[in-house]
């Protein structure tokens, strides 16, 4: 702690929000590494190159209406609108950092999936017999699944970054991710299809530590900025509402065909509905004259989503997706009204979105509910078949049993939290170094740092004074 | 109507806003009835249960690739898009009730189309070998439409209920409105897969007569806040245009697999194209200096997907397509115009949305039009085959030919407006009972009643006086 | 050239922007136009017919999901809300154009899907046997497609024009765009899933010619509303958004089944990426301070998917999608930053949207693209099969090969360019008569033209002279 501290003042700088030079030249750099290496790596797998026609004859597969493609591309596409909309406009609730919110997870969302393609390609999709990655859909899915991670983290450091330091903290992210993805699921063989542990957990924890690390002791200085405004709340409705009807899509993605995925949707629907009658429960109890809080609104109602990203896909039970929608809900409202200032106040996290009541808490108990719900498996349940494959018990892990299974996925949520917290602990020592074009504190939460803003009305009329 | 009159002179109270308790009670105590009805009720259907390996082989399926899940999912998306945006979003276009309009839309969805699945699936789902009902994509569709139906009656009372009224609302609409399907559809074995007549003419006259019976003789003193400002209009273009591209897939969701699905979205899809131009050709005709409303825009260009809810999935042609539309966008235009006033002043209902011109009335011509269409069947146009599958004339209907079908399906329009009527008033009686928080007529339409409104620009300046 | 520039002076008169009979006129003749056609011509295809299960029994395909609607739906939809959302919203970024944006997109987008439906069946869809057009899901899609080239034009003379005007240019539009699609595909044989020629450079020439002879030499009395303000650019996000993430939709979605949508998508997923980086790094260095331009963010993102539209189907590999993407990026942006301003002062085309650096410009690069990667085709990279499948050298073009495909591809582009050029010179002269209620120039990009505006606050304030 006390080398932190130090580190900390070693860092206090005059700000300079210019990022002429370098957003520029990460933004090239980048982009041109990953032409090159996608030319040394990167090629169509057997369902999207144009021997697809000979490989469906040679496995009597009877018709192209069975190319993955079929199977997954509108849930990729509903992850896709999750990712970009859905992300970026629910950041867009501040008065006047629509355009950073929008804006820049638009930017880290599309050098992330690039550099998402090529590590998650090397330890899932490398084709030993060549040694390139073979993509396909489902490449697309992992791949903005894995951005997600860092968008998640995004809303922690919101408004208080520059469009650099998101693409520092998206690199490592990224790579941190697939590291630790690659540990859960194939070392330690835990099952995550919506990614309450790999995704949620990890994204929550390395967001909240990275704000730990960039902790800003004035940020009160630009509380004139840190509100919403009536209109700004609707657009973030906009990406509540997207990511909510979608996150059947998101958890289902890449289940098993047929009834993996026909299930995970199922059971994310309902726990998605039930997390909004508690969160509107406790916004009301909790706040005077019964009124609701768009905050909670916005983002609790998502909480039940998260948590049943692990038990998706098991026989979780309908009535068992309502309990943990319903438990969320409540957890993660509760966390909005004494979560977030206690951690601002006493551990020093400044956490714009409230990441941790709507990624990490849920995330967490994803995880938990995953390892009880695998290790409650039977096999009257699940049907001998239905067992082994929606646990994927072949190959090294034949002999598994529920039991067993519950207690791998249980180490897979320390590993997500541990690679969380680490990372970002690392990523937030370089994201300190004073070179990175960050606003002072009492400029945080202004797109005017990083944006032309040529709105005549707001200039006139003194937007700054009267705000 | 002596006794609504002195009833309504019974309720006449001072009004309070607070729904602190009555609001969390209801959510919670419904919640966990839920939960408890779905532990006991609620199961995976065969397609969605693990068990689905051995039923494919069972059954000699060939692919995953045939679950329903394929067929049904990205339609269920649509539906669910058009649900929370749609409908949500349409309503935002009051000046100062976007969050009311986005946010009790939220709510009351998410709590109807749990209590939709448990009534639908008692009357359509149950497996009488276990007690259970066994759900998969296809309820969740059924859900999501039955609680449209509420969403409609919801557009008539917008901003003049609280909470707590539209949640008892919900629950007894999607009561009667699985009650009234059951009769139209299984009884009666009318035909109506898009719902202009379980959907569009239920909603709309509950709707209608909720309002009449809530009667608001002094709601002119609310009448600074009852317009629109210049984005809130744009955002419910958002609610306009998601609603109008996802149509078709409302109208084909849960129509017959292969050319079912493929008819009714193709009629759906040129309905509404055809509603568009007659919309905006009455608008400005009769505007002074040809000016286009935004109301209109936004709402009648819409008509023409509900009436060709129930004739979409038969051989209504291409141009019959047009036509439909062509009148809908006519009399749609022309209720806002006169109608809507004219109900207003005379007959004493408040119908905030217009959902009479948006629902009512299209649905009561859809349900005409599927009528017509049905009974003009042949078997030359459908061959044999197809009419059989068509009109479902199997089972005790196999004797069924196309011109009493014709008269069944005027049979279920009747009852739909009946329901309708008579279940609006029956729950219009029970809203005025003193206790549900609603606000008073100088009051309406406002935000801050049942929210936490801290946009400072609008306190500062004198948001309430200016307007 | 002299002509055109009398033309132009006996063209000039007092503006009169009254559509009150025009407007509803052209509605009402066209949409009765079009029932009339549709009767005549206009049936379902074997696919959304209901003798569907009899033409499957009797072809021997084994399930409904064959049916070419679960091959295209999703993508149909996708495409849809691009032409609706994603071009409507991204027109909204003028402060006091939103509903002009939005709402005639709707209205000559609902137009001309007809009217392409019909253009486009005589073309490709006619059955000789009985004179019928048969239409399916293709058709839709094609449809939209078709209306796309319009929408961009429009982009052009956004602001500028009556709603009728608009109409004429649809009409003209789509006519034309079906002659030139003809002759590029079917009588030239190139190949253009995504349209990079047929839609986007016909539909951006198209477009800047009609501006050109619809130059106003004093549009800049109208300069106070010629920008954004902060919340009309968050809703142009909305468009930008819808359009980059269902891109890979539009490219696919009239590709083969099976390989041909799968590997479309991945390619333009990847362009797009690309884009946004490159895009990004232009906009920073190039604005002092480094700040970033919401115009190049909301506009050139998106000319990767443009670029990648010819190509997207062919075996261009991952990396060559992402250097497509990478040139796209800084092209279209340095188009903002330069050509734009240069176009208006010295060329006299005056482009609101900047349609030439995000749909003309890229298209062209695009169609080089798939003429260099079409030549470059060999079997070992394609195999026997993938290669006539890919270029369907097929029927008549059995002796095709790729380096002589290349050569038909660049012929197909300069079609394309003709046709839009001397298209809309042609357009641009009958859109000049001085009968179609277009503004003055002191009165251009305002809603009060065309539209009821409502909103007290910006009337009360003298939103017109503080802006």
């Amino acid at each position: 702690m006390g080398c932190v501290q130090s580190f900390r003042e070693i860092c206090d700088r005059q700000k300079n929000t210019n990022v002429r030079l370098s957003l520029p030249a990460v933004c090239f750099v980048w982009q041109t590494a990953m032409i090159i290496l996608f030319g040394v790596f990167i090629r169509y797998n057997e369902e999207s190159d144009t021997h697809w026609v000979e490989h469906r004859k040679a496995n009597n597969i009877s018709s192209d209406i069975e190319n993955d493609f079929y199977f997954r591309y509108p849930s990729f596409q509903d992850v896709h609108v999750m990712i970009f909309v859905g992300f970026g406009f629910l950041m867009t609730f501040l008065k006047r950092y629509s355009f950073g919110a929008v804006g820049f997870n638009f930017l880290i969302a599309a050098f992330g999936l690039q550099w998402a393609l090529l590590m998650q390609g090397w330890f899932h999709s490398l084709d030993y017999t060549d040694g390139k990655i073979k993509i396909g859909v489902e490449n697309l899915i992992n791949a903005d699944f894995c951005v997600a991670g860092c968008l998640i983290a995004y809303g922690a450091v919101l408004g208080k970054v520059s469009p650099v330091q998101l693409m520092v903290m998206t690199l490592f992210g990224v790579t941190l991710f697939a590291v630790e993805e690659y540990i859960i699921l194939n070392l330690i063989h835990a099952r995550d299809a919506g990614g309450s542990m790999v995704i949620h957990t990890f994204g929550g924890y390395y967001g909240l530590s990275i704000s730990w690390m960039l902790y800003r002791p004035n940020l009160d200085q630009s509380s004139r900025l840190q509100g919403s405004c009536y209109h700004s709340d609707v657009f973030a409705m906009i990406g509540t509402l997207f990511l909510w009807m979608f996150w059947p899509s998101f958890n289902s993605a890449i289940t098993d065909h047929g009834d993996g995925q026909h299930r995970a949707a199922i059971n994310t629907y309902l726990a998605l509905a039930s997390t909004v009658l508690t969160t509107v429960a406790i916004s009301s109890l909790f706040q005077k004259h019964g009124k609701l809080d768009m905050v909670h609104i916005q983002n609790s109602t998502l909480a039940g989503g998260v948590a049943v990203g692990t038990a998706a896909e098991f026989m979780l039970m309908p009535y068992g997706s309502l309990i943990v929608g319903f438990c969320c809900g409540i957890i993660s409202t509760l966390g909005y009204i004494y979560l977030t200032p206690f951690m601002e106040k006493h551990l020093k996290i400044q956490d714009t979105c409230g990441i941790h009541n709507l990624h990490a808490m849920p995330g967490v108990i994803g995880g938990i509910v995953g390892a009880i719900t695998a290790a409650a498996a039977t096999e009257s349940v699940y049907g001998r078949e239905g067992l082994v494959n929606t646990f994927d018990f072949e190959g090294a892990f034949k002999d598994m049993v529920p039991t067993r299974q519950g207690g791998h996925q249980a180490a897979g949520l320390c590993v997500a939290i541990c690679f969380g917290i680490g990372g970002g602990i690392l990523v937030g020592c370089i994201l300190r170094l004073p070179i990175w074009g960050d606003a002072a504190d009492d400029n945080c939460f202004d797109d005017e740092s990083y944006w032309e803003v040529r709105d005549e009305a707001l200039q006139n009329t003194g937007f700054r004074m009267r705000l």
